[in-house]
């Protein structure tokens, strides 16, 4: 009877919606832009009326719908309810009692980061692993860890929060959080740029980086033009996160850790810099985790929305 | 039938036993010395005895038996071998085969710290808390995690040594296991002794700490006594301890961090010098997590392992 789930992921600027069948295949996807306007109270009603047409146009009842998994950027409570979502606007949206009654689907909610970490385990870069640390390198830092096939998301859905794990005493700029020297400032696209302009402006040294914006992406092209300067930005930034990820590695002892978001587009050059550092860092049998790019790329989120629901059943 | 469950705890000077009923209530204790020569061939067989002489004297045969969950302080894989008990002397020891061919009983083996921590969450100080980083402070640092009742031993046992954190860049002695500038060289009983005697050696300054030994005895006494070389001491470590254990919970996001281990015996002031810096390098929404200190002492150990046995059941 029930054939099919949905995966969707509530993005800053777009939801994507993917519809799985039961044995996980990715029968279609979509997006619509995301309205955060009036603290996002469209947002709800705006998926309800994207998916009710979706499964009316494809002749598909409520009942054929096992349920929808749904990835919010921000705080979830066991209950369903966001606690707290930034980028949307939302404080206490109670999220899967909201779209439930909208479109008579069973739903379920959990943060963005760990539904990624959820995908990139079931049918991406750690396919047939059990735990997983799983990094997205964009704006921010975000993180999805997976212990046994579960999303471990803490006491109060503040797990995997490496971005704000201290790693610079000498940080007199304050990151989002309040706080003076997290990870996020130093190795997010955010980070990157701005230990590019640092070394810019420390010295007179001439670099690929002066004829371009100063980006992640020019960044390790420069790199790959061997620029001297742009190397020691990436040295710094392998060292940040290298070290970051050696201080989550003892805690947790994953068998993958799997790098994602924009800055891992610059490929493999990445995971190199991360790597020889975190090497250095590690504690010793952990030393050989295996590191990864990430092969969903925004698909993930979907993913990993439709195998919470597939996991249920 | 099965009434009884028996929590076993293997250390490097004794092993200690506890009869439990199968409602969690011990019914007695003991221990025995541990023989570690031979690279510890006599563990097992003096187990063994050991449970067989006290089961026969109660008169309890081994159907009434639940099991027995056995703590080791070391890598314990999946199967229950002992891939690494440093202390023991062991190399691959199939513990849970052997003890249980020698005793006819349903044998479990976890590391020690894993155990202890299940134990306090269990009966202890965290008793109804679903999830905790448990920190014993003694010659080394052990830890164990718990999250939703249930230890997270990670992809090979390594979980939970943050030991093992890297927390200090400027240490030219080597760890025990290799690297340099681990929180166990700055923050266990031995870690304490080297601040003290680093602090000595630094000054001429009067202290309490030139008359006797230098301990973390001796030291939190000081401390107690307002003597101001002590004091700088116990900020130091409470700055390595806290730092790491905000780099602890921003990844696990924790009910609780409970201290034990012989450190923690100084009392509520070891606490207050650990959440100072907690504090100040937390992730905000982790900031007030609770601090407490452990509860059962030496005794954690053999309740984990009821605790395990009981769980199966």
């Amino acid at each position: 009877m029930e054939k099919y789930c949905l995966g969707i992921d509530i993005g800053g600027t777009s939801v994507k919606f993917g519809l799985f069948d039961m044995d996980g295949a990715l029968l279609e996807k979509w997006s619509i832009p995301t309205n955060i306007e009036q603290n996002g109270i469209h947002i709800l009603p705006d998926i309800a009326a994207s998916v009710n047409s979706k499964l009316k146009n494809r002749k598909i009842t409520p009942e054929q719908v096992s349920g929808a998994g749904v990835g919010v950027p921000g705080q979830v409570a066991e209950d369903g309810t966001i606690l707290f979502a930034e980028n949307l606007g939302w404080v206490h949206v109670p999220l899967t009692r909201e779209l439930s009654r909208m479109t008579g689907l069973s739903v379920q909610a959990e943060n963005d980061a760990n539904l990624a970490a959820l995908g990139e385990i079931w049918q991406g870069s750690a396919e047939n692993c059990h735990s997983m640390i799983f990094v997205t390198l964009g704006t921010g830092i975000g993180c999805g860890i997976v212990m046994k096939d579960k999303i471990l998301s803490g006491a109060n859905g503040a797990a995997g929060e490496i971005g704000h794990m201290h790693i610079e005493d000498n940080m007199t700029e304050q990151c989002n959080c309040g706080k003076y020297g997290c990870l996020e400032q130093l190795a997010s696209a955010t980070g990157l740029r701005r230990l590019g302009k640092m070394e810019l402006e420390a010295s007179e040294e001439p670099s690929l980086l002066r004829r371009s914006e100063v980006s992640a992406k020019t960044i390790f092209e420069a790199v790959k033009k061997k620029d001297a300067l742009a190397i020691r930005v990436a040295e710094k930034f392998g060292e940040y996160l290298g070290k970051a990820l050696a201080n989550c590695t003892c805690v947790l002892n994953p068998e993958i850790v799997v790098i994602g978001g924009g800055v891992s587009k610059a490929g493999v050059v990445v995971l190199e810099y991360i790597q020889k550092y975190y090497r250095q860092y590690a504690y010793p049998p952990c030393v050989d985790t295996e590191f990864r790019l990430a092969a969903l790329g925004s698909d993930a989120g979907i993913y990993g929305g439709a195998k919470l629901v597939i996991e249920e059943n």
